[in-house]
């Protein structure tokens, strides 16, 4: 038996989100996770769980999702990428493939994921970059977000940033790292990108988005600097928000 | 009666080109000239001809087309692009209209226009960038490609690198600034981008497309860095290309 790391890039738009379905939910979109099920079942001739480091949600896209497996395949590491490719839909791609030790676990041994908000700041929308970007028209102040955002840095509990009706075991994550910033895509458009890029060693649901649409908030001057940063701790804030599309956000990364 | 101007970004993916197709060809994918007018007639409530900068093909995009258009509508030119954008389909975008002195005409006025063309360059294709970029497995020598291209800059007979079975006055052009380098997605991506971005007073059909394929070949190691260079001014040469796909050229700017 071995043991394969996968690094996988999808677009979101068509799928339920990364985990698989269970009865009735399981006829609607396909999951990446059954998606790429499949494909690993086709090459490998027997059927072959597959685990991912994030649980990105319907019309979330990753860059950098990583996935482990475990087979009796012997197709090599290297070959695995293209292997599975020519059976997966183009919006699912397997960028790298690599030989771990036993008992690797994509998500398990996830130390740290980072996510990016991507948002088209101008005032009309895109026509190449739609469904890739999120689109707020007023524009957006890149400083007093960024400022605001420097708060959400370190140990806190961010039970007022979780989507509702989502139990978890524990509501504290360790942000290692928060910024916001002009978008690569600045230089191909008469008014600037705006990203938001967070790293902590774990998120809840609807985390990024929640954090995305307050910044956005301060952003656009409705909201104070300060307000992101006090909304920490609070188990009964229910002025974060609003949940920002999921079209913008990308799973960048994923630390072990 | 009023000159008005547009710049206007488009998706070129579902469309047959730019230009508006006459006879049989009109009954295939439709033209962004031909959803561009069908949009201005609705709002204008006339037949109103729309002139574009450069004659993109089918599956060309843009993110700086030029249009300008003639109408005795009263809509005042800031409120333009939304009227329009809520008659056109989501793959064009009109991002600006601006007031101009009559007799502007967005194709005779053009003293340059500026054209990109996006490489992915990494192993394995992307999910996200699919029809955005053309992908190009093996490892390309940026350094050579930019080289090669310098001896296109000028005033040059591009008849080497001009579409077969198109005729023109003259296949003489002018190219103002011409340079390879990493795109910006480069920091998105596991392995670069690259960038060819070209200025010149006219382009002639699969101009672009051809330097691009040209250069890559360059890249890849399979033609000497002088061979761009000598292909100019010889109308016997054939071995300039292949033509480079459609999904990975832009027009990007007009200028006047």
């Amino acid at each position: 038996m071995r043991t394969l790391k996968l690094i996988v890039e999808y677009d979101g738009a068509g799928f339920c989100g990364w985990q698989r379905q269970r009865g009735s939910a399981a006829e609607g979109a396909p999951s990446v996770q059954a998606t790429l099920e499949q494909a690993v079942a086709e090459i490998a001739g027997e059927p072959v769980p597959v685990a991912g480091a994030g649980r990105t949600d319907a019309g979330v896209h990753a860059l950098g999702q990583v996935a482990s497996l475990v087979t009796t395949s012997r197709i090599p590491a290297s070959r695995f990428p293209a292997a599975l490719n020519a059976h997966l839909p183009p919006a699912v791609r397997v960028v790298a493939a690599e030989e771990m030790p036993e008992g690797f676990h994509a998500r398990y041994a996830a130390t740290a994921r980072t996510y990016r908000y991507e948002i088209l700041n101008r005032p009309g929308p895109s026509a190449l970059l739609r469904g890739l970007v999120h689109h707020v028209p007023e524009p957006l102040d890149v400083a007093a977000m960024h400022a605001a955002a420097a708060a959400l840095a370190g140990r806190h509990d961010f039970v007022a940033y979780r989507g509702v009706g989502t139990a978890t075991k524990t509501t504290i994550c360790a942000v290692s790292a928060v910024a916001v910033g002009p978008g690569d895509r600045a230089s191909e458009f008469p008014h600037p990108c705006v990203r938001i890029v967070i790293t902590a060693d774990r998120f809840l649901r609807h985390m990024v988005r929640m954090i995305a649409g307050t910044l956005i908030r301060v952003g656009l001057g409705r909201l104070p600097v300060e307000a992101p940063g006090e909304f920490l701790n609070d188990p009964d804030n229910r002025r974060t928000g609003p949940t920002a599309p999921a079209h913008g956000l990308y799973l960048v990364r994923v630390d072990y």
